[in-house]
């Protein structure tokens, strides 16, 4: 097991914990409050030395006889509640079955006499937001307690990982892939035989390169988290980089999008700040598609396609952020904005079908002509 | 290998013959055309004997000579050059790739002599319609054709398949899945030892019943299409009903969506009916959520969603497909109709987080108490 994943019993521990120590307030007669990071963009900071985007130091204070936070108080309660009797019962919900099961009425009387009626919540937006909070307040991700989302992450290479007992060869799944499960910290990993880590962003080049097992080829993991990463992807390559000290290098589309994807690889998003110290892998190369690669490769003219105002809004936007600020980076996004133009992974193919799997990967690797 | 899937010498040799009738009309000094099925809704028929929907017998010619179709027969040729050529140098390009690879701008001068250009497409829309011409008229699917896409279907369960030589275990998958891939007809399935095969709309309900390994206790496979099912999540679950005689259930949120991810998987889609014969399961039963189940299971009031609009027109299009005549259906939409709600699966844990397996899927298979 990974040593920076809770055993089961740790995350009850904790999760009763927290609420005891807001039990004891009340049984002391106390006024019962919760303390929580802040977890908005005012409170995320970019940490320089870790090159990842952290949770600042402000916390908020909750209290139950704030008008104002009481609603707040009861739902972190609510689903503190809930999260806790699915760990002790063993049940995996998804957020979905938790914002279902908190969801009720409830039916008061107020300082009136008046009959007045309160959702617990109304959209999943809030109970969603709640389980945030309950992730920073203790610490433990969502991962860890048990809880259920969509992963759409998958990987191949030269590893063996273990699961509830089994060890799975991730270099025989064939023309199939291991899909990653929304926790991979409870995934051991056994043994890896790989120089690198490959993170491509589009799905159909996973596949295709998986097909024609440029892995084995290269002795490399390939990595896909289709587009946006999602939680375990990221997790799953920070593992790979922090634990086998292995090189990352991220595949996407030459344009702001691809450019945000590796971003949010190697220092982590914004609105999961809060997690980056387990999901970013600050050592993420850039291997392509650059903005210099559309004439270093001679991409042909009409494979280039007009950038959108969008992208450039996106691009500018890009250059204000301090872990874009590198000189190589900031070069790149200027010509962007002056060229107006991407392309996109297939474009290579101008060169033939094999040309990224046998010209242009090995030898930006080779010649190290990555972007940090 | 599947009997269904044709060896990679066979595709090769009838895209060749493809072209190579062309070749001979021209060498022989004939106009050239191209006699292409029709793959319009005017030409997309429902089969009531073996329940899918399928292309009906319309032909359209596309001759050389005519000012109308030279461009289209062009692209044809063009794109049947690019397939040929990953084929014979084993290739596995996508369909992004395959538009890349044929994009350029023919110059050439019309017969006044003055100079013209024509690009020969502009989108991507063009010639993956191209590649669909060619996918009816040889009667390959692109999987045949070693043509990769985006790959979203995951598996898990008491089967063990085998592919590039590896057997693969898919009971074995530990919290993790198998990702089906691109072409699942060349997957050998060497031994399945369920009573029946799950699929589930939602990734994050599969990946519950996974972790609970409801599978194992149940003794059944579990898919996932994630939504919309991809062509080779629906391809896995033909085989297995087909090759394997395995009842099939689908499960999805009681909405006209989900009922409508249930017929694609049983009969079909309009856009693939020349693909139903081999992507559709006529056999695969709707095992929930029905509209009766919400008073059936007491579903909670505020769990209830209001169905906007769009829901009710797209239920009022369902009932009159003929894939949704039968005395149940009817009686489910009409009722849809009526109620003007919706709810969703996990509106289910509002009984707890363990009736949807324990309760609710195991009692619904029992009873058989499905619908079809």
């Amino acid at each position: 097991m990974n040593s920076a994943a809770p055993s089961e019993e740790e995350v009850l521990r904790r999760l009763e914990s927290f609420g005891k120590k807001i039990a004891n307030l009340v049984l002391s007669g106390k006024e019962p409050y919760i303390e929580i990071p802040v977890r908005s963009l005012s409170n995320t900071v970019w940490d320089p030395v870790n090159r990842i985007l952290k949770l600042g130091p402000r916390k908020a204070r909750r209290d139950f006889f704030s008008l104002r936070e009481s609603k707040k108080f009861m739902q972190t309660l609510l689903m503190l509640s809930i999260i806790i009797r699915a760990r002790r019962e063993g049940d995996y919900p998804t957020i979905r079955d938790l914002y279902y099961t908190g969801k009720h009425t409830i039916v008061y009387k107020d300082h009136l006499g008046r009959n007045r009626k309160e959702e617990t919540w109304d959209t999943q937006t809030e109970s969603d937001s709640v389980i945030r909070d309950i992730e920073v307040a203790t610490g433990l991700l969502r991962e860890h307690m048990g809880i259920m989302h969509d992963a759409k992450g998958k990987i191949v290479g030269n590893m063996i990982i273990r699961s509830k007992g089994y060890d799975i060869d991730l270099s025989r799944m064939g023309s199939g892939a291991y899909a990653i499960p929304p926790n991979p910290d409870r995934l051991e990993i056994v043994k890896v035989e790989a120089e690198y880590v490959l993170v491509v962003e589009k799905d159909a080049i996973f596949e295709r390169l998986n097909e024609e097992e440029y892995w084995r080829r290269e002795n490399c993991i390939l990595i896909t988290g289709k587009g946006q990463p999602d939680r375990s992807t990221r997790r799953m390559v920070r593992r790979l980089w922090e634990e086998y000290n292995l090189p990352v290098y991220v595949l996407t589309d030459c344009d702001s999008y691809g450019f945000y994807i590796y971003s949010v690889y190697r220092s982590g998003s914004i609105s999961l700040s809060y997690e980056s110290e387990r999901l970013a892998t600050p050592g993420a190369r850039f291997i392509g598609v650059a903005v210099t690669d559309i004439d270093e490769y001679k991409i042909p003219r009409n494979y280039i396609i007009k950038a959108t105002d969008t992208d450039l809004k996106r691009a500018k936007e890009l250059l204000s952020y301090p872990w874009f600020k590198s000189k190589a980076w900031r070069e790149q996004l200027k010509l962007f904005l002056r060229r107006k133009e991407k392309v996109e992974i297939e474009a290579l193919s101008g060169h033939g079908f094999k040309f990224l799997s046998h010209n242009y990967l090995p030898e930006k690797i080779e010649s190290k002509t990555w972007i940090e």
